[in-house]
């Protein structure tokens, strides 16, 4: 199989996984005054757009990795397929945190998103390392300055995403504003310094 | 990253969003009589519609811009992703208006479609003028004529929309109607004068 | 543009469109009994399966017509948008016959079903004649026999799915049962003869 | 039709089937404590693992099929999709499994889940079969390994997805763990061994 081929099924996923964020924000209207409800459902939107973005960025730098190999195998495509399992579970993770932030149940809402995202940090690192050690995939013209740019920014991923996410014990809500700076970070790093940086 | 990978996932976006329209419909249905139930929601048939036909004019302009880029770079596809956030965002504010127009919460839903569509036409201008200031991102041979037009034409986008939303101050029917005269021309502009001008 | 960017635009269309299908079996199961509920919803995977094939059936015709063509022009464009508009709303009036069909509303959910079909002909009729009259978008090396067998294939699709339509008025079962059928010759005229006599 | 064509559209559903399997995670979670609630619906995690899983298995299998393909014809094209209707129904038994496994209706959803999967593995049977039988659609330098790789790998499919749904009569649990054994053997399989002996 050619990488070309794998993208495009990739695309779809990453592609599908956004769109279907705005059901979350479509469940969250009810009855009654509309002007107070689309007010007061404000989070859902922030958790739209944070998730959005995340899979955006993350769909970029998917496209970083695959731009640099040459070839795939079918190990490469299982670890393909679980990241990608990964990325289409964010949808559900991201309803939990705009739902319950201000509530009752802000911890295992924020817990369950942070884990998904440590999971999914954890599923680019064993994509990515699986397709550079010993140049196993990377094409023979490969970047060294990309492919060690994704080295040095893959490895800390899970390790800062496990420290977000383990502030929600102490607070929900704090966790969840790291990983809204962490999102906003990936940003302004990608399009202000348009450095080549990986975000997840 | 070639234009034709973004492209790849921005159409894999437009498509998603607009085939998700018919949910809003669906969701419209309830128990009694079905005759008499589905001549009741024809505002959702009309919304769908004009819904549907606004995110395939998006499309088409979208392509438009794409065909006279050489080159992507990151800050592009992090605005395209704002874009795209955007446009997938098109489905919820076009069912507060089906299920709303005629009752007490005309206006808050007019108000949601009003700012959407000009958040649309912002991000439109965004990802427009960073590839084309100083031809950053055009092609060498892009067209002059394709240029100047989608100067000329995007550059009123959020101003006009910005108008119509504010009608909906006064009268939100008022402001819809304006919204679907703008579809219908964009349509008319397009299909039967075969302009190259842009719709949002 | 190039034709083949519209057909991708086009495929993820009437890709989600089919694939959606399955939301409408889904919320058909209530609570209770499964095995007597998954027994008693036998309309819905019918339906589902009539739906999923002509969906499927109007796909490759589509790529029959396209497979002619050299160039697309905006005009094509939105007669297309226009075309899978229709497309994209077949779910809506598959799920309403799904449901309705062994009741009190059989009859309007077999009209809605059938003008949707008669719209969806009407848009294919459209869109092809538009593109063959006068050889207008068509490839040079256009194959004439194809292009005789679209047209002799398209013209009277209305027509017959209007008078399968207007059956539901006496007998919405037996407008059911002629879609049905219609949709059983066109797998069979495809898949046993193999003809390129389009389906839609 | 080039095979290329074919596939782009069978990306599409697989990468949406796929994706879609998250509503059915989202539409189990309930009022009360969410904490417990997120324990207590493990067995959707499960799901979702297990089905995504064996739709990504597919799709590369689906790919290992069409690496081989010289050409399709109309007659395998209706056979294709078939074989997606099968593949976009299985998000339906998924969430059935999931919510009835651990309950009274644990034998109906491991049948509907466990024919699924045989009719599954029928169509997957049927398409393979028309392409390669006397070399029908098969490239000129098709790899005979590959080819009779999937000769073994078919046949057998059905009667082991049927003995693996029959034992639901005697034990719907363990059947479920049956099919969980497959997708793992599967997984194991492709990931560890890298063959080239396909999934479904």
């Amino acid at each position: 199989m050619r990488p070309a081929r794998l993208e495009a099924f990739a695309d779809g996923v990453f592609a599908i996984a956004a769109t279907l964020l705005i059901l979350n924000v479509d469940a969250q209207v009810t009855d009654g005054n509309l002007g107070d409800n689309l007010l007061h459902i404000w989070p859902s939107y922030l958790a739209y757009a944070v998730s959005f973005v995340t899979i955006g960025i993350m769909w970029i730098n998917h496209h970083t990795v695959m731009s640099q190999l040459g070839k795939v195998d079918r190990r490469f495509l299982v670890a393909t397929v679980g990241l990608l399992m990964c990325i289409a579970f964010v949808p559900f993770p991201t309803r939990l945190v705009a739902e319950n932030i201000r509530g009752d149940n802000a911890e295992p809402a924020a817990l369950a998103y942070g884990f998904t995202m440590v999971a999914t940090a954890i599923m680019f690192n064993i994509t990515w390392f699986y397709a550079s050690r010993g140049k196993r995939l990377l094409r023979p013209d490969a970047d060294p300055a990309v492919v060690s740019g994704l080295n040095r920014a893959y490895l800390p991923g899970p390790w800062i995403y496990l420290a977000a996410t383990l502030i929600a014990f102490a607070s929900p809500v704090a966790s969840v504003i790291v990983f809204l700076a962490l999102a906003l970070f990936y940003v302004v790093e990608s399009s202000v310094l348009g450095s080549n940086s990986p975000a997840a």
